[in-house]
């Protein structure tokens, strides 16, 4: 027996397994709780255009479901996408109640609720709800800007240095910190890096075991902002390990600077159906997406390191004076091997 | 009652209280337990040329103290210096047993358990070693090495910026971050400064209460490394509120760069007593000192800020390649206000 609380937070960790997989969709989990309380299915949206976590853990419980609870992460669709309307799944199997955390933002999708209301079932939204939005973020986020949900990535030392002073960078941070980066590559849509960057150090951009090489099964789209199309014809990112777009200012607009429009850019990865996006630099890059207000999350990996010379990990944000500083809420200061990982929202402006 | 080992943790507690106020001498801690067990006096040694942290303890425990034992951090002294030497007052105080956490390493003072045990007292060394050695950091690595112990201290964003484009830094940390500055200030004998940053920021170099501004009763020696004399005859560091000495080349002797000798420079602070020194920077001046590898600990106040221009931390710290990069072992974190402070030390060289 689970109470309706224990199967949200259930449903919360399943719908994590998504991550990376579903965008354009959001992640979704959903336990099924029989007539007596006991767990009858469980599911979780795996990847786009595969089956709803509601109907996976209908599948599972087949009759069981008649006169159950369904607990779901976000308001069951109300529309017919790839899949059929899970409110009409769930009406189907005979489910007396249905417990949402999250409220479907998005107005094709929402609605649910009010249909499975319509039908004669009992509906309670709202409960475990801060978790499940926190599960949920980057497509939360994605979908209420209408672009994706940027997280800035960046190595450095405690002073603040990508690299030393002859360029070499290899290995700032310890292999537990490049294995956690590989790990934050796998949840994302796209990574973006800029021509600078692809230039001095030739990545690859791609997920994969940094001790095998071996390349994971799903890879997102490798970006690179290069305004005018300087990035080589041999470059690592152009390999076929991944799908990759060369980002320039013919394709997506020039901003007033010249360089490409990143605004636009966002809204074109939007459109292709991109959610979260990775930034992974270099600091000029960084630097313009900060002044431009777009960067969601930030998460440093800082070596216990000084180095008092070499390529610094920003640079130009648009900050002059002290006054202007961008702040940020530190939410977590995580120990990975002998690095730290900070993550950190870039704080509301107070004027 | 008290054991021998919550004695000695209590003696390590009361050493500190000395923090800053004792050199040339180390600080030290004593409690006296009577024959029975129980406290019979406690002593602290609070400021050079004042009583010895023994005699203190056995002036308050009197005529208890005969057959007791003393539990004291560090080798009672042997020679008779401003004091005189307590290894005689525990002898002729009638104390049995005495406790001795770490050896006296300085020629002049050590001999002390010798001749205790000469007397026909109990002598056991070693008891707490660990947490009394912390205790006396700085003073044991001063007196083993012939110079002042350094804390090189600094105040920076996350991307490791000590001050604007503009050149503004005030403030990058919080009020708790600063005042936990001036806590640090306390407990050295020297801060030092590089005259670039006495001609950029103007500052007072002094031990004081930020909120009201009203100065430490003891202030530490004021050094700004000066190599030609270039510091203002107006300068705040000349003020009187704290005693100052320009260092010049002249007066420290110059190294081949033509700069003042920094190893000449803490021979010379250690000859005036100095054991414990606070480098406030700026980073030139930090850089040099770490690349001679004469920085014993790393304080860093770290804002949760990004400014992507001005000052770095740090530079010119005599590294030119990722391989040089100056290793530090993270001793502690914390969060003060809504700063971190991060404390290190530089790794022994692999090489
Ligand atoms: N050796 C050299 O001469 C040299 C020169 C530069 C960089 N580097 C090295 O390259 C590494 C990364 O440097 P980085 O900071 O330049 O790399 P980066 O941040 O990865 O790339 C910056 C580049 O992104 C492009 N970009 C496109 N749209 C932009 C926009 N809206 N705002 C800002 N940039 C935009 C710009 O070039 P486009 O406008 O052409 O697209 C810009 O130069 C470092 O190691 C650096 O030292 C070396
Ligand atoms: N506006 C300007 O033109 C200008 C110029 C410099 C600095 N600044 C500003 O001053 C602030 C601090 O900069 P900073 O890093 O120069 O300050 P710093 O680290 O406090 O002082 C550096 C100075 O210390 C002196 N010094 C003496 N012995 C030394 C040694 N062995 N090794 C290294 N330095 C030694 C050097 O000048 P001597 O050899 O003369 O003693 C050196 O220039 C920053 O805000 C910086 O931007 C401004």
């Amino acid at each position: 027996m689970l109470t309706e609380d224990q199967a949200m937070a259930r449903a919360v960790a399943l719908a994590a397994r998504g991550l990376g997989s579903t965008s354009p969709n959001p992640v979704v989990g959903c336990v099924l709780l029989d007539a007596g309380g006991e767990v009858a299915g469980e599911g979780f949206h795996a990847i786009a255009g595969g089956p709803h976590a509601e109907i996976v853990a209908l599948t599972q419980a087949g009759e069981r479901a008649r006169g159950g609870t369904a607990v779901v992460t976000l308001e069951p669709c109300n529309h017919t996408g790839r899949t059929g309307p899970c409110a009409q799944a769930l009406i189907a199997a005979g489910v007396r109640r249905v417990v949402i955390a999250v409220d479907d933002p998005t107005p094709d999708a929402a609605g649910g609720a009010a249909t499975l209301r319509d039908a004669g079932l009992q509906v309670e939204t709202g409960l475990g709800r801060a978790g499940a939005e926190a599960g949920n973020t980057a497509w939360l986020t994605a979908v209420r800007r209408g672009r994706p949900y940027v997280t800035w990535k960046y190595a450095a030392t405690l002073d603040g240095r990508s690299a030393a002073a002859d360029g070499t960078s290899k290995w700032i941070t310890s292999e537990p910190a490049r294995t956690d980066v590989h790990r934050l590559r796998g949840t994302v849509d796209a990574i973006v890096a800029g021509v600078g960057t692809v230039l001095a150090d030739d990545p690859e951009l791609t997920v994969r075991d940094i001790s095998t090489g071996s390349l994971a099964g799903r890879q997102p789209l490798r970006v690179v902002v290069d305004s005018s199309g300087r990035t080589p014809q041999n470059a690592r990112v152009r390999d076929s390990a991944a799908d990759t777009w060369i980002a320039t200012a013919a394709a997506v607009g020039a901003g007033p600077d010249g360089h490409v429009d990143l605004s636009a850019l966002l809204t074109e990865l939007y459109a292709r159906g991109v959610r979260a996006v990775l930034l992974e630099g270099g600091p000029t890059l960084a630097g313009a997406f900060l002044a431009a207000g777009l960067v969601d999350r930030v998460v440093g990996y800082v070596a216990p390191k000084l180095l008092g010379a070499g390529r610094p990990a920003l640079v130009d944000a648009g900050v002059a004076t002290i006054a202007e500083a961008i702040d940020l809420n530190l939410i977590e200061v995580t120990q990975i091997g002998p690095d730290l990982r900070f993550t950190a929202t870039p704080a509301e402006k107070g004027n």
